[in-house]
C-alpha cells in the first residue's frame, strides 16, 4: 500500500474513492462505459489513485456474472461485467482497485454474519480466479459495515479478511467501519441525530478489543467521518490513529463526502464540511484519505450539480490553497 | 386498442407514458408549451405511442378550464389549457391519448367514493363537449388508485368506467391499480417496506372479484409493477395475466420508471430494475407496457440528471440489444 | 424603505430574496464568488433589489471572519467573508443587503432565547464596526425564526431590533415569521400536514399582542406563506395586513419559491403555486414581496434545474403577463 498524503501543511488530499454501483441508498446514475471512462478521468485530475468497489453484490444484484451466487442466491445476471470494466479503467490510469465482498443481504435481515463468512469463501474463489491476475487488483475490501455492537464482528472481519491474504499471496485487506456517534442513524430515518451517542471512552475500549481481534488479517481501517460532529473530529481522530498505531494498522479516513445534516438524504456535502474533516485527519497524522464517494457527489458529470461545484472548490484546495 | 407490443424475444417495450401535470409527489418541472413540444418528441423517439393525463384535476389545481370545478370545488383557473396543448401535441405526432377523470382529494380524506363518483359524472360530460371531437382523444383513464383493499372500488369503477364508454361511443377504458405488496408505503413515510405484504393467494382471490364486477365497464388494467419485488414479478404477472383473460380485459404493466428502493422519494430507476420488470412482463405475455412516467423519469430534459441516463440506457436497449 | 411593489394589475413582483447560505436544511450548492457574481446578475434580470443574509452563523458555522463568535462559541474560521462579498455585488448592482443576526443554536436545543439575545448583543457591536460604513448596509433582519407560541418572543424582538436600530442610526428591522398553518411541520418530519393548525382567530389575537409588543423596534414583517393552504392564503393576509397597518409596520410577504406539499423537502415550487401566493399578498395590499430564495430554487443555475424553468415561467408572468 503506498502512503500517498500530501505531506505539504495542513491540507490533507483525497486519493481514493469507494466506487458505489451496488448501492444500499444512493440512487443510480444509470452510467454505461462511456460515462465510466469519463469519470476515471475526472478522478484522475483530482488526485486519486485508488477505486474501491463497494460490494460485488447485494443481495440479487451483481456486479460480474458469477455462477456461484446466482445458483446460491438467485442473483441476476448483470448487463454488464463491472469489475472488468473497473479494472480495464483502473489499469489505464495506473490505479490501483480494492475488491469489496459480497453482502447477501442476510445480516442486516437477522443479525447473523455467519452466512456472509460462508457466501464469502467462495466468493474470494471465484473472484481470485477470475480476476486475480488483474494488473489493477491489489487488494481486498471487507464490505461488512459494521460498528462497536456488531456481534460477532471479529470473527467475521478475522475470517474473510485471513481469507483474502491466504489465496491472494498476502494483498492488503481494509475496512471502513462506522462510529455510533450522534448522527448515526438508517439513511431511511427522518432523525438527523439521536440521543444515545457512544463516548469517547466507550469508543476506545471497544474498538481497541476489535483491534487486537482482527490484528494480522486486516491492514488499514478508514472509519466514515460523517457519524460525529465536527468539533468532536480531533478526539476521535486521535484515538483512531493511536489504536491504529497499537495494533499496526494503517489509518485511513473515510471521508463522506455526502452531508447527513440535510432532510434530503442525501446530497453532496458543504466544501466547508469536507475540508474541516481532512483536515482534522491531517492533523491526527492519519496516511490516507478516501472518500465515499467520487462519483455522486464529487463528479463533474455527477447528476447531483452540487457536486460539479465541489469538485471545482476541492480542486481549488488542492492545486492553490 | 393497438396492440403495440415488441414482439422480438424477450423485450418488452414501453409504447405509453403517463403524464403527470397534476401530481400528488412529484416535484413539478415547470415546464411551459416549449419545454413540452420538445418532450413529446424524445418521447415519440422512444417509440411511445400512447399518453395518460394521469388526472385532470386533484383537489383544486386542474388541468383545464373548468366552469363546473371551479364552481363546485372552488378549483383555480389554470394558468394555460393543458389538456388542450397535450392534444395538440399528440396529434402532431400521431399519437392516443387517454383522459384521467378528476380527483377531489375527498377520497383520500374519508375513505369515501360516492362523492369522486358524482364529481365525475358532470366532468366526464364537460370534457366531452369540450374535448371529445379530438382526434387524439381516444380512450379513458379512471384515476382513482385504488388496491384490494378500497371500499366501494368495484362500484366506482363500474360506474365511471361505464359512463365514460356510454358517452363516448365506447371508447376504451383503463385502470392502474397497485399490488398490495411489500413495497406499498406512502411516499410520505420513511420506510421502504412494510410486514403485512398480500400473498399471492389473497391477490388472486381479491382481484378476481373486482375484475368480475367491472367487466364490461373497463377495458384494460395496468397493475403498478413497483411495490413487489423483483423476485415476485413472475409469479404475481402470471396471476394478473390469468385473471385478465378469464375476465376479457387487456393486461397491461405499468413499468414505474422512479426507484421505489432509495430514501430520496423519489428519483429515477436504475436501468437494470426496469429491465427486470418489463422482462418479466413480456414473459407473462402481457399485451401492452406503459410508464409512470416518461417526463420526470427518463426525458433527455428531466430535471433529474439520471433520467437523461436512462434515456440512453433504455434508447440502447430497445435499438441495440 | 423602499416600496418597490409593481403597482400594475393583479401582479406582486418579488422585489429581495434571502441568501441562505448558512443554511438549516437546504442542501449547499458549493458556489464561490463567480457563481455568486453570476447569480447577483440573475436576480437584477428578475428585478431584486433587495437581498437579505439569513443569517450570519448558525451553531459553529459563520460567514464573516469574527473574533467574537470563535472565542465565545467555538465557531469556525470561515474560508472566504462571504459578508464582504455579499455586500460587493450588492453595491455593484445597486442593491440593499439587510444582515441576518447569528442562531447559536441554543434556543432551538433549550428553548432560551437569552443567549441569543446575549450573543447578538456583541454580534451587532462586531458587524457595525466591521461593515456598517458598508453602502449596501441598510437593514438588519432578525433571523429568530418563531410563531405564536415561542416563549419570550416579543422581548426577544424587541430587544434585538432595539439594539440594531440605536447602533445603526435606526436603519430598518424586519422578521419573517411562520404562520401556524397545518403545514407547519419540521424539515426532518415525514409528515407534510398536522392536525392542530391554527385558527384564524386566534391567529389574530396572537400576532396583536405580538405586534404591540414589538412596535418602534422593527418596522417590517414578512410571514413566510408557506405554511397554511392555498384557500387560506385571502384570510390570514388580510388579518396581518391589517395588525401590520394598526401598529405601523410594513407588511411584506416572504413568498417561499419551495414545495411544501412533496415527498423530498425541498424542491423549487409550481410556478402556479407561487403566482397564487403572490397574488393573494397583492389583493391583500402588501407593501413589497420577497422570497426564500432564489439561488436555490428559482436560478437559472441553480442546481436544481426545476429552478430554470420557474425563473423563465416568473420572468415570463413578470413582463408579459
Amino acid at each position: 500500500m503506498d502512503r500517498t498524503i500530501a505531506e505539504n501543511g495542513i491540507k490533507m488530499l483525497i486519493t481514493g474513492t469507494f466506487i458505489d454501483e451496488i448501492s444500499h441508498d444512493i440512487p443510480h446514475q444509470n452510467w454505461g462505459p462511456t460515462e465510466w471512462a469519463q469519470d476515471f478521468k475526472y478522478m484522475k485530475a483530482a488526485g486519486i489513485d485508488t477505486v474501491i468497489v463497494i460490494r460485488c453484490g447485494y443481495r440479487k444484484f451483481i456486479t460480474y456474472p458469477s455462477p456461484y451466487l446466482t445458483k446460491t442466491f438467485g442473483c441476476y445476471e448483470p448487463p454488464l461485467d463491472l469489475i472488468d470494466l473497473f479494472l480495464t479503467l483502473a489499469e489505464q490510469h495506473d490505479m490501483t482497485l480494492y475488491f469489496g465482498l459480497y453482502d447477501s443481504g442476510i445480516y442486516w435481515d437477522t443479525g447473523n454474519l455467519q452466512q456472509e463468512i460462508d457466501a464469502n469463501t467462495f466468493v474470494i474463489e471465484e473472484v481470485w480466479k477470475k480476476y486475480g491476475h488483474r494488473k489493477a487488483f491489489k487488494g481486498w475490501y471487507l464490505s461488512t459495515e459494521i460498528s462497536r455492537k456488531t456481534k460477532g464482528a471479529i470473527e467475521a472481519f478475522h475470517g474473510m479478511g485471513s481469507m483474502c491474504k491466504s489465496i491472494s499471496n498476502d494483498l492488503p485487506v481494509f475496512i471502513s467501519p462506522w462510529i455510533d456517534g450522534k448522527k448515526a442513524v438508517l439513511a431511511a430515518s427522518n432523525n438527523l441525530n439521536k440521543q444515545d451517542a457512544v463516548s469517547l471512552k466507550e469508543h476506545e475500549a471497544e474498538w481497541e478489543e476489535i483491534f487486537a481481534g482482527i490484528q494480522g488479517a486486516v491492514d488499514a481501517v478508514a472509519f466514515q467521518d460523517g457519524q460525529i460532529d465536527y468539533h468532536e473530529l480531533a478526539d476521535f481522530f486521535t484515538i483512531n490513529k493511536k489504536l491504529a498505531d497499537k495494533y499496526a494498522l494503517q489509518c485511513w479516513t473515510n471521508a463522506e463526502s455526502f452531508d447527513r445534516d440535510m432532510p434530503i438524504k442525501f446530497l453532496p456535502i458543504k466544501f466547508e464540511k469536507l475540508k474541516l474533516k481532512l483536515e482534522a485527519a491531517k492533523k491526527a497524522g492519519y496516511d490516507k484519505a478516501i472518500t465515499f464517494e467520487f462519483s455522486h457527489f464529487m463528479s463533474p458529470q455527477s447528476a447531483y450539480i452540487q457536486a460539479h461545484h465541489l469538485y471545482n472548490r476541492y480542486l481549488e484546495y488542492k492545486n492553490n490553497y
